[in-house]
This record gives C-alpha cells, sequence and structure tokens, in this order.
C-alpha cells in the first residue's frame, strides 16, 4: 500500500498513521486483500446469518459466544437497562432541535455522571458500564427522533429484543419481522471494525484512564465527522440524486471528469468487496421483493454497482461498493430521517469501541505522540506598549 | 530515551505512540532535555512575565503576537462571547451536582448545537469557534462551582478581563491583583504544550471533519483521566496529606519502599525542571508572602522539592517537580474546590488544541492506525441451539 508520508526535519512522518501498528488484538481482523472480516476469529457471514445483536455484544465483550443461558441473562439485563434517567430525557428535550450527534455524547455524559461506578476502571465494571450504554443508546435515539418531530415519546418495552424494540420505540409501532432483521442485521455488521478514527478517538481519551463513558462520548465526537460516519447518509442522497439506472453512466462519468467521488465506492482497507455490503445488498434485494422499491433507489444502487464494477477505472484502483453504499435504502424505506443513520451506527458501535478499551487498558499506556516542530526559535517578545 | 516496545507477529508496535511523529508543527516547541518551551517562537518565560492570556489566545491561533488594536479587538470579542444561551445554563442546573468534567464536554455539545457554522470546517470559522468556545467555557466552569453550592450564579462582566471575570464568576467578588494574576499566569502556562493525549484525541476526532466543539468535547473526555488532567489535584492532595516540612523525608522513603509515585514529580518529556513549574513557584511563593501559608502547604511543597532535589533516586533519573507539583496551592488557598482545577486546566488548554487542530486541517487526513491480530480464525459458529 502507498502510504503518504511528510518529510519533516525530525524524519518521515506517516499522515494519519496509516498502517501504523498501535495495539494487538484478538476482537476483530479484516483482510482487506481478500475481504474478509472476523468477530473473535467467527467470519463475519457466520454471525450475519445466525446471531442477533445482543449474541454479537456478548462476543466482543467477554471474547466468546454465550452458552443459551448467558445470553438470556445479558438479553434481560440489556432490556432493563434501555430506560433513561429523567435527566438524560430533559436535556434531550432542551437538545429536540439540534443534530443527533450532538446530542447523544451529551447523554453519555450525563448518564455517566449518574452512574455511581463511573470512574471505576477495572475491566469488570467497564464492561457493565459498556452494556449499560448500549442498552440506552437506542432510547435516546428514539426519544430524540420523536422529539425533534413533535412526537410523544414510545418508551422502551422489556418483551422485545434489542432491535425490534429500537425500531417500536422510533417509529411507534411494531415492526414486522423483516423490519426487525434489517434493524438488526445493520447493527450486527456494524459492532466492530478494528481501528477507524472513532474508535482511536475512544481509545486514546480511554488511555488517560478518563471513564467509559467520556471515552465513549469521545469516540461518538469522531464519528460524527463527515470523513467517517456520514459516508451512508452521502450514499443515499446520492442514490436519490442519480434517480433512475439509466443516468447511471453520465453520472459517474461526470464524476469521474469533475474529480468528484461517488460516495460508498471504496475503503482505505479493504481493496475487495466488502463483505458486509455483500449481506447487506442481500438482505435489501430481499426487503425490496417484499415490500417494493416505490422510489426505485436500490434499482438505481445496483444498476451503480454494475457500471461501477464494469468500469477500467474503478476495477484498476479496486475501488468496490462498501457497506455505506447499501445501508441507507432500508433505512430511507424504513422511514427514518437521515440524520438519525450515523445515531444508529454509533448505537451498535458502541460495543466495539468498548471491547477495545477494554482490551487496551489490560495493558495501558497513556499515547503521547510527539509533532516535529518547524517554525522558529527565541523570537524577542516586544512588550505590547511598544507595537504597533 | 527507551521506548515500551511490544512485539508482535506485525512487528514492533511503539506503546502509547511515544516519541512517534504524527505531524509537523509551528505552535509550540518543547526542548525536554533542556526545560525549555517555546510558544510560537517566544520563550515561555518572556510570554509569561509580559502577556496576558488574550494575548497567548492570539498568538496560538492566529501565529503572531496582536498589535495593540488586535488585542483590544480580541478582548472585546471575547468578553461579548462570554455569556452563556438559556439552554446551556439549562444544562448546567440539570447537571449542578455532577463532576464537572462531565459537565463542560455537555455544555460544548449544546453550545455547537447552537452555533450556526457549527459544521463548517474552513480555517475563520474553525478560529471563530474556538474563541467563542475559549470564551464561554469559564463561564460554564463558574456557573456549575456556584451551583453545585447552592450559591447564585454571578454573570460575566465585559469590562474585566478574561482572568479578573474567570475568578469574579467563580468567587463573587472582585479579584486583587495577586489573584488575577494568577489565574492568568496558569491559563498562559497551560495554553499549549505540544501532543498529550488530551491534544491528540481532539486531533483524532478533528481528522474526521467533525466540528470543533465535537473535537473539543472529545478533547475535554481525555483531560478529564486521572493519568492526565489530575495530576494537580493529586499533587495538592498530597502536599496536604504529608502536612509539615519534618514529615517530607519519611513520607518520600516511604514511598520508595512502597513503590508509590510522588505526585507532580516527573514528567515524560521533561527530563529537566519544568520551565512552567519553575515560574509558577516563583508566583505563588510570591503570593503566600502576601497573604500567608496558613496551612502551611507552600512549606511542605518547598521542603518536599529540596529533599527530591538531593535525593539520588530522583536526581539519577531526572525526575523534578513540573507543573501540577505547584500549581494546586494557589487554587487551594483561592477557594477553588480540588474538582474545578481540571476544568481551569481546560479552559486554558482548549485554545491549543483548536489551534492544533487548525494546523492539522490544513492538510488533514484521517487517523486511521491498524492493530495486530492475534487472536484464531474461522472458528466453527455453532447456532445457539446447540450450545449448552
Amino acid at each position: 500500500m502507498s502510504h503518504k508520508v511528510i518529510e519533516s526535519p525530525c524524519g518521515p512522518i506517516v499522515h494519519g498513521l496509516e498502517d501504523v501498528l498501535v495495539k494487538t488484538t484478538e476482537i476483530s481482523d479484516i483482510d482487506g486483500e481478500r475481504g474478509v472480516l472476523w468477530y473473535r476469529g467467527y467470519r463475519i457471514e457466520d454471525i450475519a446469518e445466525r446471531a442477533t445483536y445482543e449474541e454479537v455484544v456478548y462476543l466482543l465483550l467477554y471474547g466468546r459466544l454465550p452458552t443459551r443461558a448467558e445470553l438470556r441473562q445479558l438479553a434481560d439485563e440489556m432490556a432493563e437497562e434501555r430506560e433513561l434517567p429523567g435527566e438524560a430525557v430533559e436535556l434531550i428535550r432542551i437538545m429536540s432541535r439540534a443534530h443527533p450527534m450532538f446530542v447523544l455524547p451529551a447523554v453519555v455524559n450525563v448518564l455517566g455522571s449518574l452512574d455511581p461506578e463511573a470512574n471505576r476502571t477495572d475491566e469488570q465494571s467497564d464492561i457493565r458500564k459498556a452494556i449499560r450504554i448500549a442498552s440506552k443508546l437506542p432510547t435516546a435515539i428514539a426519544y430524540h427522533l420523536r422529539m425533534s418531530r413533535g412526537l410523544d415519546i414510545v418508551r422502551p418495552r422489556k418483551d422485545l429484543g434489542h432491535s425490534a424494540n429500537l425500531v417500536y420505540m422510533m417509529l411507534g409501532r411494531e415492526p414486522a419481522p423483516l423490519e426487525t432483521r434489517g434493524m438488526d442485521l445493520y447493527l450486527v455488521l456494524h459492532a466492530d471494525h478494528e481501528i477507524p478514527a472513532s474508535t482511536f478517538t475512544g481509545l486514546v481519551a480511554a488511555s488517560t484512564l478518563t471513564d467509559m463513558y467520556s471515552a465513549i462520548a469521545a469516540a461518538l465526537a469522531a464519528l460524527k465527522g463527515p470523513l467517517h460516519g456520514g459516508a451512508n447518509e452521502a450514499a443515499l442522497r446520492q442514490h436519490r440524486e442519480i434517480g433512475s439506472p439509466e443516468r447511471v453512466p453520465q453520472y459517474v462519468e461526470d464524476a469521474l471528469r469533475t474529480g468528484r467521488r461517488i460516495m460508498g465506492v471504496g475503503h482505505r482497507v479493504y481493496k475487495a468487496y466488502d463483505p458486509r455490503a455483500k449481506i447487506y445488498k442481500a438482505f435489501t434485494r430481499q426487503y425490496v421483493e417484499k415490500y417494493g422499491d416505490p422510489e426505485g433507489i436500490y434499482g438505481v444502487a445496483e444498476a451503480l454497482e454494475r457500471y461501477i464494477l464494469g468500469h477500467e477505472y474503478y476495477a484498476s484502483r479496486r475501488l468496490y461498493p462498501n457497506i455505506d453504499f447499501w445501508s441507507g435504502i432500508f433505512w430511507h424505506y424504513l422511514g427514518i430521517p437521515e440524520q438519525y443513520f450515523t445515531p444508529i451506527f454509533a448505537a451498535s458501535r458502541v460495543v466495539g469501541w468498548a471491547a477495545h478499551i477494554v482490551e487496551y487498558r489490560r495493558n495501558n499506556r497513556i499515547f503521547r505522540p510527539r509533532a516535529c516542530y518547524v517554525g522558529p526559535h527565541d523570537l524577542k517578545y516586544v512588550p505590547i506598549e511598544e507595537r504597533g
């Protein structure tokens, strides 16, 4: 791979720390050349076919698949933890017109301030807090979605699974099985992905032994960035802008001519087809086969993918559709406004962030890199009275 | 320097990225061997003697010292920006019993959600937002301090300088010149320090092109960590626990025997006397000469420093008192509760964070390091029904 290296008087700087190792991990692995993703050694295809999000939470945080009893216990615990304290609800109300990615970290800070064990940093406590945050974030997202539209909030139901309950709280109706499946599959596929910028932000913060809530809030701040969490929104907008399959060739050629990127295509790590994209595309096809493709967005995406896969420019650069290319279509048809795509991503990834934090803290060392100073030294300080 | 290196199947990993370069900078430089610190090429001693915090804000954000007119304009702008929107005051009220380091990032998220230009990432906009945050954080800190004690808030006054106003809002009375000086000197000395973990957290978040508010909130989350922002609280507690100069030798020898660290001694970068510590020690001596040392804390700190400087263990390891060793004494005598030490640190450093973010974004690249996967591959997934 070609890293961008900045030459400096102190030596070469690997820009963005691309491919620089910062830790060992047993959580997830990506083979970008072949397009393979593993969680704790299990192939994502096997997990996506069989596991619920709760099972993935267990797998990532505890390092192995749960027994039936362990899974039931975790699912019960998560259901019990769904309610938000009044202070958090009040905050969401105050911020009901804000972008939800400003609201979620603030909610996490409020939750941290109310948790008596917030400042403990031992592993079992960190795992308990991760489970609490993962259980409460969906409620915060759904409450904000409804308040922002002037609707009554729909309180969580303990008798529903994690994903069914999230759809239920957002839409205010019990979801159909395929709707629950679309949410659950999305959450399963996004739960971890090694060390992208959000996970790294959380790790650097956590290396100061700050509390789990604060570290997760920091990771959320990074996920908000348009270069990171915002890609699925952008891809959906693009598909809708293209409008119909016939307009795909013109759109792509225009993009190439003007140097514009096709959104949802290419990935810093995957140089093959993103395995998550394959899985979510298959789900989305199944969904539109049952519920239709009224705005033709799936049709556009399929045509766009076909055109790109057959195009020399993209093929020679190994640029393939990634998960963000596919994931917005289902959300759109489900009626989820675009600004909640990144929050739902966060509701999933929070468990990966926490797992990496727990793992790093077993052998913690504060992150303290250096900058190469390239400015002057010992300038003469002229007192303000003697300046112009 | 001896880096801790973790051997991995993917190659060596520099633990905590110690001394790994992540950017070039023209903001600040540290000569750890000789104990020298520069802001924009000016020695910290020259700046500390002559400049106010507002002048340092200008220097760090704009890259050069202001003219008199420019400084007046910035000071006016900061004074105008001190008031908090009602939503932020409401949030502080909701969180009035929380640790202030949970409150400040949430306040910053609220401020971001209300700023119409929050999501712009061009340099001038980022600088404007940095100035707004730097102007409002002291108000948030003072409001929280007073609300947490059931006191009426004291609204900011435009006719006071940045530091005098902060002391005024916290204590509810106009500060004496030496009190204002103690605050201002502290803010000047803490405004930047190259790339510690909080700055790096902000940089990693900002590299996703997230907004300035979110990046600052992320940095705050890292500063909350006891390995980072909490050191001056810990040093003060230690000085008070020692209680009197005669008990210093016993305390140090006990610490050495039990492997306990002396708080406020040693620094990851400085292998000489921390130049900021020298300056703040001199101020603190001046302060206690005028106002007394009623609990004898300065006396203990002086005796502890003398003992350590003359002790072979510390001398051979080049462990010297750092700024945190000295800065808590003045705060304590001023009547600032310990939990507000880190928030005041944040109120200063916010400008360094912002300056590094602005600098990095001129040649932005998202941080995306790697982890070395050391777990198994292709484990057989046993469906939950077939498990125990």
